[in-house]
């Protein structure tokens, strides 16, 4: 149906939490929007538990069919924290201190606060390059291809800044809504068809019920304007032909 | 660091909306949660794209390496909607009209409403069983293991009570929250005691900024009370020798 934009990258989400349903992941969100605000599609994401095998063996399968691979978690000071290991253990790389990554949070702490706890968040992959944190002054780091971020989402949001500059996307994946009062079953041959004939875009339809109404947006999406408005074009003649309404969602 | 229970399952989210970040997936933990209460831990949860070939290799992979897989996704009217087909070649079943879901729509809808579109969705993979659906008539279906479900949270989680008694789970997994005004760091290292000497117990550490202050909280996982308490029982030790101010959460 579609074909994937020259950039791509994996989301890698680490952690029990998740996998118990305790807690509801938001970073695939976040990290799939910036993505796609500088040129990289999300082809895949896992969630993984916290177990070092499963952990070392998804890296070391994703850091390979993708262009990026981003995590999230286990990157504290806890005994469930071991993405900085795994990491090293995926690259065969030692899993030592890093003196940058020292010298920042024993800056950033209280004289006495930087504690045998704390030092764990700077043991990393040898030779990792750092993801600077605003927020809560421990770091995150890349290996190659692989980002490595925390799990908190507040924090990890702010450390997508300092990332910008580290990876190299295409061309931005733009996207246009048309939302319609109307239910999937009224446009799904006309929609069908508009994809058959606009094959560079990728065209989704989601069903929604907001106030107390049914309706449907249908999204479209591509790197090419002109081929979203041509797409976009089609689309409202069949709706114009059926006397479809046009609603804001 | 923990054993896996008896009974596991693996989560396949199947959508270009959840990837490119427009839609934040919650079925994850929906599911999940339900999952536990009836004894099933779920291992690996994967969101995959609207593509067919990537589908089939996921749904195969999980299959096997997984007691039981949950899709959410794609089993609409539109053109984007292809789970059921994906099932199909996954099995190498062939995908037919499922004459009870058949039924089932067309008693469903008022007269001459159940056109070609709605009709897309009586397709199945070759005896199919039917997962009913209480809230908008289409139903979800399953092939052995694989149990495929809408997209749409709210119909999503309409559908599980009728999916109870197809699945059989192994002992309820148990879950007990201690939550603490202090930081991880303070903590760490008796967390990893006690994680030590209680290796059955799944000791998860997870900070929090709630209402303008910090904490952690320890969340223990078991499908053993016993064990959940004694291992509370040393959490509370070290909290009380260390003056920590336990909190609710």
């Amino acid at each position: 149906m579609t074909k994937n934009t020259k950039v791509n990258a994996a989301i890698l989400i680490i952690g029990n939490e998740i996998l118990s349903g305790r807690t509801q992941d938001t970073n695939t969100s976040t990290l799939a929007i910036w993505l796609n605000s500088i040129g990289v599609k999300v082809n895949e994401v896992r969630i993984v538990p916290d177990i070092e095998s499963i952990i070392v063996e998804t890296i070391n399968i994703l850091r390979k069919e993708n262009n990026y691979v981003f995590t999230t978690g286990g990157i504290g000071p806890t005994h469930d924290d071991i993405t900085a290991e795994s990491v090293s253990k995926a690259f065969g790389l030692r899993y030592e201190i890093h003196k940058e990554a020292f010298k920042i949070l024993e800056a950033y702490y209280q004289p006495g606060e930087f504690n045998e706890g704390r030092q764990r968040m700077v043991w990393m992959p040898e030779n990792a390059e750092l993801i600077l944190n605003p927020t809560s002054g421990a770091p995150g780091f890349s290996v190659e291809n692989v980002f490595c971020l925390p799990g908190v989402p507040s924090i990890m949001k702010s450390m997508l800044g300092g990332l910008k500059n580290k990876i190299v996307g295409g061309e931005p994946i733009l996207s246009h809504t048309i939302s319609l009062r109307t239910v999937e079953s009224e446009i799904a041959d006309s929609l069908t068809k508009v994809q058959n004939q606009n094959k560079d875009v990728e065209v989704g339809s989601y069903p929604f019920f907001h106030a107390g109404k049914l309706g449907v947006s249908i999204v479209l999406r591509s790197e090419n304007k002109s081929k979203i408005d041509h797409c976009n074009s089609q689309i409202l003649e069949f709706v114009n032909n059926k006397k479809i309404e046009i609603v804001d969602r």
